[in-house]
Parts: C-alpha cells; sequence; structure tokens
C-alpha cells in the first residue's frame, strides 16, 4: 500500500557537499521518504557520500536534472525552503509548525509536493522562487537563522512524516479531495507561463531587456493562482488560441 | 530576561566525531539554546570543529565532564534519546511530538533539564540510562531508525523550541498577512473577465452562437483563481495589452 508520503519529492538546487546530500538522504530514510531529485549538484561524487548511513539505495536512485523546471514539472505544490534573513519576499511564506505540516500532509493526498532546499552559500534564489508555489522558514533563532542543510531536511521531514494530523490535535479535518477539484501541476502551469509570454511578446508587453523578469513575474503569478488541473487546461487553450490568432496576424502584415 | 529555553542542557555522552559536536553546537544556536556539556569526549579538538558555523562561541563555553552523574547534579530533570530498536528498556519511553515538546518546555520553568545524546556508535547505554527520569525516542521509520547525532540534536530541539503550547495546539493558523495579500474585488475580476472575452472573441475562440456560454464560463474561471487586487492589476494590464494588439491587426487588415 503506498503511503501519502510517497507522494513527497526532496529536490535538493545546486548543492555543493556531498556530505551535506548523504546526510540528506539519511535523514529521508530516517522518515520513510524515497524521492530524491538534484538540480545541477556541484559535486558529481555525491552517490557515494559516507553521510548516507543506511541510505545508500535512496541515493543510487537519486535523479538529477538539468533545471528546476523539469524536476518539478510532475509535482502539484512546489516549495522553496529559506531562512528569510533581509531578503523581500513576494511570495506566501509560512513558518514550519504543526498546521504546516498537516497542510502539505493534505496535499500529499492529492498530488506530489515538491520541498525545495538551495545551495549551502545562498540557499534559494528569486529565480528558483518563481517556481514555487509558496516559501517555508523554518523558526530558529534571530540571531542565528542559517541551518545546516541536512539538518534543516531532517527537521522538515520530521514535522511533515511524524506530526500529528488535524483531526489529533482537535481541528477539524479538511474534506478529501475529489478528482473536479485535482491541483494543475508544476508543468501544466509552465505550458500556460511559455505561452502567455509569447502572447506577451507579440503584443509589445514585455519591452527590450525585460524578458527575464516578466518571465519570472509570470511564473510566479501563474503558480499563485492555484489553479485546478480542469482550469489549467482551459485557460492552456485559450491562450494558445491566442497566440495562433497574434502569429497568423503578424505573419499577414509580413 | 531569560527565556526558559536557557534552563535546557544538551549532554553529548562520548562523542566520537568533532564535525558531529560542531553540528549539535550549530542546532543548539539555531534554536536559541546554549548549555552544552560534553561526557569523556573522545577528540579534544572539537572546539575548532568547523561544523559550529556560527556556534563557536558555544562551542567554547561548552563545559566538559568526566562522568554522566556530574554532568546532570543540577539538572531536575534528566531525559535520555534512544532509537529503541531491540533493546529492552525499563525506563519509561516517550515518542517526540507535540505533547512531549510541551511536556518538557513545563518542566524548564521548574528547572534544569538535560537532554542526552549518546555516542555515535552505541548511543547511550544502559548505565547512561540508569541517570534518567525517563527516555524520549524520535518517531523514525522502522526500517531505519539509527539518526546521524547532529540530526537528531536539531528534531529534538526545533520540537522543544518551536513547538506551541498546548493553548495554542489545535487554534488556527493566521497566515502571514502583507497588505499584498489582499484579494481582489469581484470587479477587478469583471474588468479581467471582459478583456479576456474580446481577447477570445477577436482570436476566434469563441465560436458563433456560444458568446453566453463563453462568458460564464471565463466568469467563474476567473473567481476561482482567488486572484489578488495586485496580481489583478497585472493580468488586466496584460490582456488588455494583448486586446490592443488583436484590434489593430484587426484594422490593418481592414
Amino acid at each position: 500500500m503506498l503511503s501519502p508520503l510517497d507522494a513527497l519529492v526532496v529536490v535538493l538546487v545546486r548543492p555543493r557537499n556531498p556530505l551535506n546530500i548523504g546526510a540528506a538522504a539519511r535523514a529521508m530514510s530516517n522518515f520513510g521518504i524515497h524521492r530524491l531529485r538534484l538540480v545541477n549538484p556541484y559535486a558529481v561524487a555525491f552517490r557515494e557520500a559516507h553521510s548516507a548511513v543506511g541510505a545508500a539505495r535512496l541515493l543510487n536512485t537519486a535523479e538529477e536534472f538539468g533545471s528546476l523546471a523539469e524536476a518539478v514539472v510532475d509535482c502539484t505544490l512546489v516549495i522553496g525552503t529559506t531562512a528569510v534573513g533581509n531578503r523581500a519576499l513576494y511570495h506566501p511564506l509560512r513558518q514550519l509548525d504543526s498546521e504546516t505540516g498537516c497542510t502539505i500532509r493534505d496535499q500529499l493526498k492529492a498530488g506530489r509536493v515538491a520541498l525545495l532546499f538551495g545551495s549551502e552559500k545562498i540557499g534559494l534564489t528569486n529565480d528558483d522562487f518563481s517556481h514555487c508555489h509558496w516559501l517555508l522558514s523554518i523558526p530558529t533563532h534571530a540571531h542565528h537563522i542559517s541551518m545546516n542543510l541536512g539538518q534543516a531536511v531532517a527537521v522538515c521531514l520530521y514535522e511533515i512524516a511524524c506530526g500529528k494530523s488535524r483531526g489529533e490535535i482537535g481541528a477539524a479535518q479538511l474534506p478529501s479531495t475529489t478528482p473536479d477539484t485535482a491541483s494543475a501541476t508544476a508543468g501544466e502551469a509552465e505550458q500556460i507561463t511559455e505561452a502567455l509570454l509569447e502572447a506577451l511578446h507579440k503584443s509589445g508587453y514585455v519591452k527590450p531587456g525585460n524578458d527575464a523578469v516578466t518571465e519570472k513575474k509570470v511564473r510566479s503569478l501563474m503558480l499563485r493562482l492555484n489553479l485546478r488541473a480542469a482550469d489549467a487546461k482551459v485557460l492552456l487553450g485559450m491562450v494558445r488560441q491566442i497566440v495562433w490568432k497574434l502569429r497568423r496576424a503578424a505573419k499577414e502584415k509580413d
């Protein structure tokens, strides 16, 4: 029988230290989580990391991706972890606690959830954030907010895997998700982003030199919409029809 | 002002790897806990451990003891951590969870509490257990119960330092609302609906006789998106630019 935790995907984005990758794998194994994905890992020798005590098989089956978009394409919820600090954030931010643990466990019943951890030095970038539905922060002490990667993974997975359900902590249980309200995957949202970007280019919305900024803006907007799978399909159809018309108009003009 | 967490003492019993001692110190610092005691540490060079990122002062003030009895002499509650496994235990055993976190926080108001972690190889011995009031186990997966020392310290301190008090458990979580997350009004959503409908008409998406159906479809889609006010403004700007381009293309064709 599949556990909802099988739908949890840990994504390490540009990790540098094989020891930390191994430590993350060990913590995953400790809490019964098996899907590890790496985006552009710095060291290629991570699969032999000694720190992955008891988790060698998990490291061996870890998947590598060239971009974050590819690594989360099948996920319906993408959560970026951050120490916050002094950065201005334009994403919804939640603290790790028992309620947030419940929310994530509820989402795991509906689809794959990606939990992103950035590199040891700088964490996740604003570009990485643009792929996230919301951000998660561990409530560390104000004077020392930055956690070791392996320890941050352990703490997050402990809360997600071991936390009590809403019923057990006294709050009302959320209704289970029905097929009609299934969430769109990050890949489906990305298809709309791409089509909308083409429409915005063709209509002159994107000013020269502003491509990268607009791309991030559109991608984050699409994720904030928390589209249902069915709505994503409808919206993609609409935007693609508009793109088709804009292309034809451009051709006719030539 | 002293926080109850000042009464928490982390005791590492016969730790072998300076990296793990440093990692434990870093996790302590992350969660605002400052009293580290070591019983017969194997390596004397632990005070320079590179893994104690941001916690060098904590390592420098760590106290060393020749016996566990001396290390816990001033504590009113002594808790031994264990992975359990196949050992027969004659002590009360509790799982780490929000209730146990509450219990420990309550005790911290009354006196010092020692949290013991054994050596990396064999954990705490039965002799060590004899100094404990009760034992604590992290609810890891049955197939892989043994955690890395630094990660086990991080998970325990997270639950103790960040857990909610009994009164707070089950209370509704307030999302961290900023002015940016204000919801769009129905009127703002309707402006987008109107602009999008015009774009859909001009691009041939709306089939003859299908106006009313499409209009309802687009309007309910916009409302389901639960747009924020700021996002509604951005989306309206995008769609209006596309409409402007489609109008111009139609004019040029005439």
